[in-house]
């Protein structure tokens, strides 16, 4: 029976609109977009980029947080240089300073280790398994029930399909829990670092340029993935081989021009495209600006706690770098927010919705949406004002670590099924390199006072934001100092030892943090279980109004993408110039002399002398662009990216490589939950630029043979 | 007899390469251009521009230090806000205060004067006299001797040209004493102000923007000229009736786009295109930082002595205004100096002339050249050295006004034909003009902190820059204070007096500054024939320099400018954006939504709510440009302009008026210097901005009708 639905303006929230550039697609959505594909310019039929099994969607994998693609049949992998910074880092020393001086194989012998963290995941199958995750579930269930009988069915998918030990398996939901889909990925352990330029060049412009444009960054580097002689996945060895990639992408240094179509794959991690109004308007007048003034204090408390000890600030460079990634991220999303009132237009959307469902009523969204709605969401922003406080009180990599390790050790009690998702056998290999990366990034003085400081910070948010229990077992903030001298999670060993201990044996402990997490357990544990609750009742509601947003955008013959979730997607764009403020242009492309003209000598603006030579002695070679006159180091494309899109294959109308997708502009920050046309803009590297200095400035001639490259005819 | 010359490098010096855009050209070279002017698509004959007597030329008018051109036949002048300023201010008071509310005349008779300060001078006759100036100089004469004999045969043209009183006659040179022509001006005495905008519309960015792009300032205001019943210039008087301005320009709302052709007339001030690289040099390494530092320090003791007192504030905020003007645009020149390494370019079109020179041997030029250059040159720059000591000595706006009034004193005790230029009577209204518009702009605390201040920098410069005999008679910095209760000449009515008085009266004064005036005297006197004698050793030297320079360039076809000296000249170029560097364009066109997005509330960011709430309706009407789909404000010409074009009518291909020169880009102030056509842009008032404003906002309706305006076709 068909009912009518009418949802007021407050109700039906946000969803993205859907014109050319904005989306990020999942593959089997393309042939849906034929036209749009067509209209752009794209040479390659939609049916074969749906294909994961066939060139060039195959080519393209995941770094796990990046993205990246096969540019040989021998395993050779490109992406960012931030994205392979660990492996440049772990393999550095003072003698051999890779990160300053770049890194360049001999031969296959001479490539390096990439460590634990350093993995390749090659998407390989992909089915959809809503039916089974999403069937017979009662509408009368608790939210906590329901959430965690879809967690239970999707650990049992994954388990099935991980069988065979070359695979990791997910089932991430789509569209905020509608449709579920299982992804197979081949994971590959054993990747080493072939060639990555000096950080000089890989790193130009520094934290000063992150997400700036005009921007000159070479933010590219080489990993090979390798496998066993069997050719399947294998524990790091000497006798591994270099992985036979069959499909890889051809380089093209044809180059584009402005207004030229363009193809970009990769694993976008995460947007908020269809947050209702309330959640918008939550997170921009309450949730942001909490966020921004925690980052800069605890910023400031890192600041003081290091200030004059050289070593301290080494050892917290990238928790500072990526604070301060999140500050401006953050700052930018308030900043985009102010100068566009993106509820107000989502807003107008509804409306529009609004009037089109009530003159097309369809089945299946229920009456009491409206309430459900209203009460989910409300719970939801509570409840993230009590986990906001917990983790500004919480706020100690030590404690961090305890917690972690009892976690384990509780979850181990249970059959391997039953374990929290995270808890897992299959995720024992990345809590230990977790727990042992943090050797490189903590420091006593520094911890102590981030967490005192932070308790500090709590004490002074709102009482209701205080979960319940909390505040009696927390230290006091002067009580912080006398628990570091007992404790060993300090020593990585030590933690890496606490993984193989029983929930009793750890109670027992006289470890200060350790003793802090048994403690604090419980509450950590109700929040968890009314986030479960919350969650669970968020999908089942949101999914209805999802699918009345996708039954109006179908009737006007435009598919809806879902949200970023870290699965593999395609986003399509043009090569384009925009305006950040009125008699204003920037872009597309910048041009090496903007490099040397930047150089100031001074960190972050120093490029290798040979570089600055090769521009004045104008050593283009076939990298000249004729428009240009000159090499061009990056360019803007009108492409719908994320965090995780870093490394991306920048694709011409062929399916070629000639970019490597690594920033946004800084005004295209607030894309993750509104796509504005006018003003997004995504940031690649030119490969030419790329292909310009492994041959004027690192010679990297036998990589510049292993690639198929297409050089522009005479 | 033919004599072969060959010019090293370092003498050749500069000379500005001839290529479209550059040039300030004297109308009479324009049929030279005449290829140039159809390329670029200007559709007036050449020979037309290049007549005085004809439109568009003969509606070109001086105010004096701005431009500004007939847009009625009832003397109706549009000029810029800024030129206009002093006029809006005199007639401000608190009750009436123009300057924020902007004033627009009921009718004729509420037309306000513009005071003695306010000028229309229109140009219309021009001789080549330099026969007359240079005729039998013998190549003997000291530079002194020869200086004071161009200077008297000047004075006798000048007198000849003004036995009608209606005149106001000069005799300028050009490139620097090769020409000399007389010019005969039409000066209107009586100017009212009939519109000016707020100053929020007028001035809107101030300071800031200034300079700057994007912008967008509405700066435009409404003169109009009276004389008397005869047609004949007059003292003001109610009695007067508006000028009949035969000629004048037609306004086209038509509008440009980016790559239009345009025309610009007007009175560029001073350019130094043709200095040599050792001039060039001093002045980047020597003369300019030093500048740069003086007027900092004299803007910090300003500010130091007026603080905490807001009438200070007022009294010296034009003071300030164009310190800080000076100040930008000198450490302009020197960031454009770092930017390019511009004596290196003219050293490097001097071996290209010298190339040409020994190929091409020519009569005229001296074999001494080399030697005599150099000499000058060193010699003026020693000479500007202690000139510039000099003026930080004697930093007091009181002690400027003695020393006037005892020059005058003394040049007053000989024949008029024989005093010193600057002090024959046809100089006296301009004389007592500055000495009573030191009133708005004067107080004693001030004056004395820089006075003293000025002394305490002089006494750090190197003593080999001290002009002879100065430092005995200079007070010490810390008995200045002593002087200014000895002194009535803050008194405009005393200083007025003091013209009237003899030298013997005024050398017997016991007014401290009086006394000061006459004590520094002989030491002024000094300077000023030292002055006189390198100027005239420059006057026969560098036009030889010229003279190769120009016959080089007509060997090409090429025709050279003369630097701007405040004589009418006529550029032209194109609507153009430029890229500031890489990867970044500015303009050509800023628009209306701009300054809304500008608008903060805060100065100078504030516009007028009225015009907040038309660009809010879009009511554009007939001023919307379908390309920007909205109405333009400023836009961007490669045209070459500098001080003194300000109010320059900007005129499309058919001579209609279709914007106001007012400014240019910071990157383009080292185009006094050389004019690099790849960054050099002016910045020009689209008059659409005006027309729009003029009806929407301020409803000027009767000056609508009055204009001729030609409105695009539907």
């Amino acid at each position: 029976m068909l009912k009518t639905i009418v949802l007021p303006v407050a109700l039906i929230g946000v969803f993205a609109g859907a014109h050319a550039d904005e989306g990020q697609w999942q593959p089997h959505q393309l042939p849906q977009l034929t036209s749009e594909l067509k209209r752009i310019g794209i040479a390659i039929p939609a049916a074969k980029l749906a294909d994961l099994a066939q060139h060039p969607m195959s080519a393209i994998v995941s770094l796990g947080g990046c993205s990246a693609s096969f540019v040989s049949d021998a395993g050779l992998v490109v992406t960012n240089h931030h994205c392979a910074y660990g492996a440049v880092q772990r393999n550095s020393t003072p003698a051999h300073n890779y990160i300053a001086d770049g890194f360049l194989a001999k031969n296959r012998a001479a490539e390096l280790p990439g460590g634990p963290n350093t993995l390749v995941y090659v998407t390989d199958k992909l089915e959809n398994v809503s039916a089974r995750v999403l069937r017979g579930l009662d509408a009368g269930m608790s939210g906590r029930a329901r959430h965690e009988e879809v967690e239970s069915r999707v650990k049992a998918l994954i388990a099935e399909c991980e069988t065979d030990k070359m695979y990791r398996c997910s089932v991430p939901s789509f569209h905020r829990g509608m449709e579920y889909y299982r992804i197979r990925q081949m994971l590959i352990r054993d990747v080493r670092l072939v060639y990555a330029p000096s950080d000089k060049i890989g790193n130009f412009g520094g934290d000063v340029d992150n997400y700036e444009w005009p921007r000159h960054t070479g933010d590219y580097a080489f990993l090979r993935a390798y496998v066993g002689k069997d050719g399947r996945p294998a524990e790091p060895s000497p006798d591994n081989v270099p992985y036979h990639s069959k499909h890889f992408l051809v380089v093209s240094a044809e180059g584009l021009a402005n207004g030229d179509p363009i193809l970009l794959a990769g694993y976008p991690g995460r947007t908020s495209r269809y947050k209702l109004p309330a959640e918008i308007r939550a997170a921009r007048d309450v949730g942001f600006p909490a966020k921004v003034a925690e980052l800069r204090a605890d910023l400031d408390t890192i600041a003081a706690a290091s200030a004059g000890d050289a070593a301290l600030d080494v050892r917290y460079a990238s928790v500072v770098k990526s604070l301060h990634n999140g500050l401006k991220k953050t700052q930018g999303l308030l900043d985009g927010f102010a100068r566009k009132d993106i509820a107000a237009v989502k807003d107008g959307q509804d409306a529009a919705l609004r009037a089109w469902l009530a003159g097309h009523p369809r089945a299946g969204v229920s009456p009491t949406l409206l309430a459900d709605l209203d009460a989910v969401i409300a719970a939801d922003m509570a409840l993230g004002d009590e986990e906001f406080a917990w983790s500004v009180a919480t706020n100690s990599d030590l404690l961090k670590s305890a917690r972690t390790v009892y976690r384990l050790a509780l979850e181990r009690e249970k059959a391997d099924a039953q374990r929290e998702s995270g808890y897992q056998q299959r995720d024992l290999s990345f809590i230990k390199a977790r727990l042992a990366r943090l050797e490189q990034s903590y420091a006593t003085p520094v911890d102590q006072a981030r967490f005192a400081a932070g308790l500090q910070r709590y004490a002074a948010l709102p009482a209701k934001t205080h979960p319940a229990g909390l505040d009696a077992l927390l230290p006091a903030p002067d009580a912080v100092a006398a628990l570091y001298p007992r404790t060993q999670l300090g020593d990585t060993a030590k933690r890496l030892a606490g993984v193989e201990q029983d929930a009793a044996a750890l109670a027992k402990s006289d470890d200060a943090f350790l003793q802090l997490a048994v403690k604090l357990h419980p509450v950590a544990l109700a929040l968890e279980e009314r986030r479960k609750e919350v969650d669970g009742n968020l999908e089942r509601v949101i999914p209805q109004y999802m699918r009345a947003v996708i039954a109006w955008k179908q009737s006007q013959g435009k598919p809806v993408y879902p949200d970023a979730n870290s699965t593999l997607r395609v986003t399509y764009g043009t090569v384009a110039p925009y305006s950040p403020r009125d008699g204003i242009s920037k872009g597309p492309f910048t041009t090496v002399e903007g490099i040397v003209a930047k150089h100031t000598g001074k960190e972050p603006f120093i490029v290798p002398a040979a570089l600055i030579e090769a521009v004045k002695a104008k050593r283009y070679g076939v990298f000249l662009d004729p428009a240009l006159g000159t090499v061009p180091v990056n360019f803007l494309s009108s492409a719908d990216t994320t965090g995780g899109n870093s490394g991306s294959a920048v694709m011409n109308k062929r399916g070629e490589l000639v970019g490597l997708n690594f920033d946004s502009t800084y005004e295209s920050i607030t894309k993750d939950w509104y796509f504005d046309r006018d003003i997004t803009r995504a940031i690649h590297l030119d490969i030419r630029y790329m292909l310009w200095v492994m041959k004027e400035v690192d010679h990297a001639d036998a990589l510049l043979k292993e690639m198929r490259i297409k050089y522009p005819r005479k």
